[in-house]
């Protein structure tokens, strides 16, 4: 059983083998939002502002923020948006960036115990992030990638993940500090990308014992009706033991996946939570507890 | 890897460990239905035909057929339902009933390999459903229940069936013609009633290496949200190695579920099954291949 806390200044986030799932917001991420890039860019954070309310309104648990804008000043955009954020909420923030300086500098600024977004098994990478996360002491997510790609065998990436945790503890930083990040592949180039992810989070948690997360939405790239298939998966994805995601909170359909998994896996005693989102008004004079109104109408034309 | 064998007099469906999930559609049964009941009792079939129909046309591979009406001559209804459905559709049945001589009119007219519905661990069950069995060359499935009733211990259960899949094998039925219900409890009243049978589904397939089916939808018993909440539930059913149900192929989101858990475990070959069924018109002068209409303005509004 593994637990890997992150923290902001007031509130703390565990991700664990027998806790519910963590969901962090995906959305503050100027990546092929050109909109949100620009203004960014232009040092109008009006945006980063609403998604951040938004999303801990929809039920994330942490947020991811990323400022990826190509030829601008990253490190002081990240900066900022982190400051922004942690002003307007107190869930715990990861912290999203493949340029090791702006990393830092959103390091720098964090309150509390952040999840780096990401370190992988790319030799520069592992040498210059993990001296970061030891000095910082935060948490990591790991990328089970390398110099040599994204293996499509899982074993492969396996190996991967395991080196990376590794050389985390020879950087003084414990294994349950690592989150791995399986990477999903789109299963309409894929067949067998499914189960391959599934095989690789039972290896990760019963044989390197750590936590996981993922980007779910991947899974479905190319596909019709992409909501409905992502919730399905990241319902499968829980049951074989995945335990966090980087996801859009503000599907309802992905959260109800997410949500029901959690009542399955009993994560959510007495269906508190569950019942909590979904309970429905009851009509005047109508009666039992079944549900009511619009399910109704809806079980009706079935 | 076991295959369940289960056909009419011209198609075959097999349950079976590497093959795309087996959905029976429930809806033909009279339990909880007064005036399929009262129509069935007085000889009035039509509910009878537009429940098959509609139900094959959701993507029922088989159906269920029970004629179960208090005070009513159940062996003769029961028998007659089954001609009047095998006069309609060419999926195989599943022939539920609770009385002996009504499992047996029904195989007496049936043509094809029925699945039988069903056998439990009770002694004088096991020792009158397994000569018909036997006899009319069926399949059956095997409640995980005995005199002492249902209990809560997934160990327990998983024992029944043992002792069931030995007795059919007494009988000279093969172990791959045992389908073993490992019964679905409701999560509202026993929290861990999810993980309990995650777990027994794996034993029942990695150890007896038999093939599974439940009534899922009992699951969410007196909880809001049903559908959504047995949608995620089937999806992880499906990830822990269940091969059939007995559900409703009308609710959109069970069958969503369950054709994205079968693209998720590779047994949808290029997720034909999943465009055909989601693909959405593009609409005129639209770009790309991304989901369009209604999704598209559901996601505008997240």
């Amino acid at each position: 059983m593994t637990d890997t806390v992150i923290s902001s200044a007031t509130r703390e986030v565990v991700i664990g083998f027998e806790r519910p799932f963590v969901v962090i917001g995906e959305r503050i991420n100027p990546t092929g939002r050109k909109l949100l890039a620009a203004e960014m860019a232009a040092g109008d954070y009006s945006r980063v502002k609403s998604d951040a309310l938004a999303q801990v309104e929809a039920g994330a648990h942490m947020l991811d923020v990323n400022a990826g804008i190509p030829l601008a000043d990253e490190p002081r955009i990240l900066a900022e948006s982190i400051q922004l954020v942690q002003s307007l909420t107190d869930v715990p923030l990861s912290i999203d960036s493949s340029i090791v300086a702006a990393l830092e500098a959103g390091l720098a600024v964090y309150k509390g115990k952040a999840l780096l977004n990401s370190v992988t098994g790319e030799e520069e990478r592992l040498e210059t992030v993990l001296p970061l996360v030891k000095k910082y002491g935060a948490a990591v997510i790991a990328i089970s990638n390398d110099e040599t790609g994204i293996s499509e065998d899982p074993d492969v990436r396996y190996e991967v993940a395991k080196k990376i945790v590794h050389r985390a503890m020879d950087h003084g930083i414990p294994a349950s500090d690592v989150v791995v990040d399986p990477l999903v592949m789109p299963v309409g180039a894929l067949n067998d990308a499914g189960r391959a992810v599934f095989r690789l989070i039972r290896r990760l948690r019963e044989e390197l014992k750590v936590n996981t997360c993922c980007g779910a939405s991947n899974f479905s790239f190319g596909l019709p009706n992409r909501h409905g298939l992502n919730q399905a998966f990241l319902a499968m994805l829980i049951g074989a033991g995945m335990t966090s995601a980087i996801t859009n909170p503000l599907h309802l359909e992905e959260m109800t996946g997410v949500m029901g998994a959690d009542v399955a896996m009993g994560h959510d005693p007495n269906c508190m939570r569950w019942i909590q989102r979904f309970r429905e008004p009851v009509a005047p004079g109508a009666e039992g507890e079944g549900p009511r109104g619009r399910r109704e109408s809806r079980r009706r034309r079935g």
